[in-house]
């Protein structure tokens, strides 16, 4: 079986066996449990992470409420990295945690500069995936200001049906940035409807 | 004097003067005078824009308020696309107006694609400048919500000081998601702080 990284990046574009080889040497596993920490808020962020199974939520504490409010979940083919933090190698500004068991692939800081000197077509692959995210991340910026929480809700399971199934409904609703009750209410809704 | 594009493309990577001289011609030249608009909410964001003079601000209408929220500003050397709505060739979920004359150089999707093919290294030129403002929008997602008004001023002209300078005071209070009574109070705090 292809390792998952490989086949991730081989969607956007061609690489040959040796490149295959190649950008693989530059990764090694890592397993995190439930509960375990990827990054805190202060540290410096050393690694890229990539997803190979289980889930984690990147979170802050908002100064207001002492709550935490979720950035983003990650799970299996998803990245995650405070990407400032390790393309500045500055401390962090938020926290990845792994709410189940964990396996990731990571690159440290250095290793992924010499990965793209060695492979220069990898800075399409990683061009193209952080449009994506971009777009998508204005995209939510947008609509927590314009659709209301059942609207929300309804873009939140249809865009990632994988994290809604996977990811505690607690979480979800910290992440639409409602109460666990007020989701609970909006999903029998939902599925009556 | 050098195009100030293929200025801010050199600061990530080594061109030469082919390369710039083809880079150069997939560009046109676009002035907007004050008030026109570059994008409307619906409409297929066809271009992806630098901006050469002027002043911008890309957003959107709040649903609840009916207000106006300011995504972000663009001057000189800025960048100013929706960045969803180009890559995918899809609608655009929110507005671009200059606010005052604008010279801009804009690329047409299928060109941006092309120029790509034919310098391979602009690859890495949008994969960084991608992964700083990702970077600087975490960032800013972040700071809303844990840090207080004045704070958020603070590092506002601390991290864009030509902007502060620019943008009238309303627009400086919209992206900051405060009222421009509000803003003034702490800017006359500021000084004398």
């Amino acid at each position: 079986m292809k390792n998952p990284l490989i086949e991730s990046i081989s969607k956007y574009i061609i690489l040959n066996s040796e490149e295959e080889n190649l950008i693989e040497s530059f990764w090694t596993e890592k397993t995190l449990k439930k509960g375990d920490y990827l990054l805190r808020n202060g540290e410096t962020c050393r690694t890229d992470n990539f997803v190979i199974s289980g889930a984690l939520k990147a979170f802050y504490i908002n100064s207001k409420t002492g709550k935490e409010e979720i950035l983003y979940f990650a799970i299996e083919n998803w990245w995650t990295t405070d990407i400032q933090s390790f393309q500045k190698q500055t401390p962090s500004i938020y926290n990845i945690q792994a709410i189940e068991e964990t396996e990731l692939l990571q690159i440290r800081y250095d290793s992924f500069q010499e990965m793209l000197t060695q492979v220069p077509k990898l800075e399409r692959f990683f061009r193209i995936i952080l449009e994506n995210y971009l777009g998508s991340l204005q995209k939510r910026i947008i609509e927590d200001n314009v659709l209301d929480a059942k609207q929300r809700y309804a873009n939140f399971i249809e865009n990632y049906p994988k994290i809604a199934t996977k990811v505690p409904q607690y979480l979800i609703a910290s992440y639409l940035g409602i109460t666990a009750e007020f989701l609970s209410r909006i999903r029998r809704k939902h599925k009556t409807s």
